[in-house]
């Protein structure tokens, strides 16, 4: 990268890597490790840079890259089949962040579509047959993940969204600590006073979803608040509804409910005004995944916030190393942030700023 | 194609179209059509044909059509930036459409980003230039498209999801007859009795945003009710709430909302919350898009969907046949459907079933 000297705003094209620094007010090296080496930077700097990047329309020069290899630059992702229920959204905020990361590496993303595992397994071997597809990032990881053993089988690079949780050590990941921000969300509540908080989670054979119980019980068992109030639940926002109600009918109801999505969190909240109780005032109510809908619904949703840049940065830069001949792999975890709206907030009946009020989820 | 014989579940990746039409209840006829001359079908029946196609995982035979033609079977697009704040989130169900489109005709997508409309002609040239990429599907069109100009100067197969303002008739498009959508609201809260309407729209520069105007003028017209309650703001949730504060001040104030998007719509829903309103059973709101968060929201937001998988099977179909060296254009506006929720219904403060009553929106 050459240094640039110049001042005040840069030509569409041309921005440097020096002006990102000098816009972030870091130096150089932290906007090239941010971009490269991710675990030389606290996440929220990683994420100012790589917000910088974005804003600026900053790109690493590419006639050098390509000089370094020659490769087709396309990685492959598949995308959920389209629902009309679909809520949580998480994973197409996800493909915005990795054709960012991608675009920012000069690659671009090619995708495909699969129903079930087989089938996806199926479709990364015909886009590998078809194009000249470099690499995968996978995003929903389980124990005994096929999908992983056979790209590994193939030999070509992969990177996954979500950790191994069967312990496999040779796979480069990214994943948000859920654990840590379940335990924010439940904290939260117990500071505003509540000492009856729900959990409304995933099956317990979801590895995520056991995760962000995890976060719950360690949370209550800091307070001395009991978990007996504990719904396992598909990701539905019926299912959430039914289990709110039944949650609310116990001998000693639940006055906080913190929610593995934000599909059951907004679940929660439609039970508690077929009850007329108020949201935030009477009842607290945490999501997960910061959606779209959390703003925008009313009260507005206190959140947890996927750092999804960060995220999509380290799975692209995973990748690339591989491609260059990387043998060591890559493996993040990634705090959560604590959007606070109003449906946490006792005695905040309104909501002026739908999303002003944040605070830094700790493990 | 060959016809099956078969009867029940059919293994994988063996579904025929003669098991879609069975399956549908229509000749196979029909689903060739809905797949490549949709303008045969209602769009009713085409959607009904399309998800079982999606639903039974049938790919029409990609020998065939290798054989016809030695293209590389990328389609590119543009996605959006990502952003926390976003809402109308319809490119991106557009984008899972147009995937499953694209996987039907044995083809992939792959994904650029722009921050602006040179920006976008750039990134499409570098696609171009870098990858064996066929053809281009845009999203957004506006009088004087240079995106449009640009493909089409350099030979490349191109259709849009939006018509041409311009009245350019060699564009091929697909698009929603909003003006059809708003009016059908309109006429909804009407039908509940109410006869102050406001309409929250986009800016009076917005070509889409002007026709869904021109349907709620069209509709009031025919009721004999006034135009005066009407605001143009940008397509965000703070200036919504804002507008409906000022129509709620009118000296005859609004008892009804119908807004260009489901954003606006929130916005509308947090004033009405603000000022003690009960959306619904004291003022009606009606948004466009069906977002999720349409019904996940509480009350459940009334919206008008669009026929996506419509949109984009035509797209698909468009580009595939400049490729094949068709000359003529394909035309498709489509109407979307009004799906009914508690915040459109009087007498209904609860909303038992979030998305189950919808009616179609006729011209």
């Amino acid at each position: 990268m050459t240094p640039s000297d110049q001042r005040g705003p840069v030509p569409h094209g041309s921005v440097t890597l020096a002006d990102v620094a000098r816009h972030v007010g870091v130096s150089a090296q932290s906007v090239s490790n941010a971009l490269h080496r991710p675990e030389k930077l606290t996440t929220e700097t990683r994420e100012r840079i790589l917000a910088a990047v974005q804003e600026l329309g900053y790109r690493p020069n590419r006639s050098a890259r390509t000089l370094r290899s020659r490769r087709s630059h396309l990685i492959g992702v598949k995308v959920e089949p389209s629902r009309d229920d679909r809520a949580a959204l998480l994973l197409d905020q996800f493909l915005h962040a990795l054709a960012e990361s991608a675009g920012q590496a000069a690659c671009h993303l090619i995708l495909c579509q699969a129903e079930d595992e087989h089938a996806e397994v199926e479709a990364y071997r015909e886009l590998l047959d078809t194009t000249s597809v470099d690499a995968f990032v996978l995003a929903g990881t389980h124990a005994g993940d096929r999908r992983v053993a056979a790209l590994r089988g193939w030999g070509v690079p992969v990177a996954t969204f979500g950790r191994p949780w069967d312990g496999d050590d040779d796979l480069s990941w990214a994943d948000v600590d859920g654990r840590a921000g379940l335990r924010a969300a439940t904290d939260h509540l117990g500071a505003q006073g509540h000492t009856r908080i729900a959990h409304v989670g995933w099956p317990h054979d979801s590895d995520t979803g056991a995760d962000r119980r995890r976060g719950w019980r360690e949370a209550c068992a800091d307070r001395r608040l009991p978990v007996d109030l504990d719904a396992a639940v598909p990701d539905d926002f019926d299912a959430a509804r039914d289990a709110a109600h039944r949650l609310l009918d116990a001998t000693e109801p639940a006055t906080g409910f913190v929610c593995a999505s934000d599909t059951l969190a907004l679940g929660v909240l439609r039970a508690l005004a077929e009850r007329g109780l108020r949201a935030g005032e009477q009842v607290g109510v945490t999501g997960f995944d910061n959606s779209p809908a959390a703003a925008l619904t009313t009260p507005g949703l206190t959140s947890l916030r996927q750092p999804l840049a960060a995220v999509a940065a380290d799975l692209v830069g995973a990748v690339l190393e591989q491609l260059d001949g990387a043998t060591h792999r890559r493996r993040s975890l990634l705090a959560p942030e604590l959007v606070v709206r109003a449906s946490s907030l006792r005695g905040a009946p309104t909501d002026p700023h739908p999303s002003t009020r944040t605070s830094e989820a700790h493990r």
